[in-house]
């Protein structure tokens, strides 16, 4: 049966989820990348499924030079099944002056590889309004 | 140890994604809703997270009003935990006119509820390009 994920299950989700943070305001795609599974996928908007640690470097990679300096993660929900862990949280994108780009909600499959949290696959949604119509288009 | 869902778990998945497009094909945003769990909640994209039934109802409700007519899934991966089960797949959501109005992926974790698999937590992402900006704008 389910259950919240133990003190030693989070601090060990908490340890991977600051080290990600961390190399992702480092300017670190490479870091970020390795800690995800060998497998691991991302699910972002407007574009198909990424897929591999080399497609998910270059994601990362890709955000970073948009100017996305830092994410930051708060977790609202955490169930642990054997070696998956599924976490909900909320997640804010920050610029390089610590302005918000972006807000919005998660869901991580974390999957133990190798004796350690590892991000398996992670889809995430904004929670602003889409972008309003131009004037003079509909 | 996560397994891939066997089949009397995928029958039943199967049967509750068909009845989950055939309550929504027929306008029937209460029948949709009836699939998740009580505690259900979805993620979409530009609004927050939507926990409960009669928000569930009002959401595919406003999906149906703005006519999406029909939402057609396909199954990628499952893997089953106990009472859980997360899955992954591409959608397809139709105008009334059978014109394809999205494509995209998504991940649904599954719960058991009543002895019965219901959608726990659902969201997805639109694999199509962002809109794009008008002349004159940047």
């Amino acid at each position: 049966m389910p259950r919240p994920c133990s003190v030693s299950d989070l601090a060990g989700l908490r340890l991977v989820q600051k080290e990600y943070m961390t190399a992702y305001a480092g300017g670190d795609a490479a870091g970020v990348a390795s800690l995800f599974t060998q497998d691991g996928q991302l699910f972002p908007a407007h574009t198909g499924i990424v897929s591999n640690r080399e497609a998910i470097q270059a994601f990362w990679q890709g955000t970073m030079d948009l100017g996305i300096r830092s994410i930051s993660l708060e977790t609202l929900e955490t169930e642990v099944l054997g070696d998956r862990c599924t976490e909900i949280g909320h997640y804010t994108l920050l610029g390089g002056k610590g302005q918000v780009l972006d807000i919005g909600k998660y869901i991580v499959i974390w999957k133990i590889e190798t004796g350690t949290w590892r991000l398996y696959r992670y889809i995430w949604t904004t929670s602003l309004p889409p972008p309003g119509p131009s004037p003079g288009t509909d």
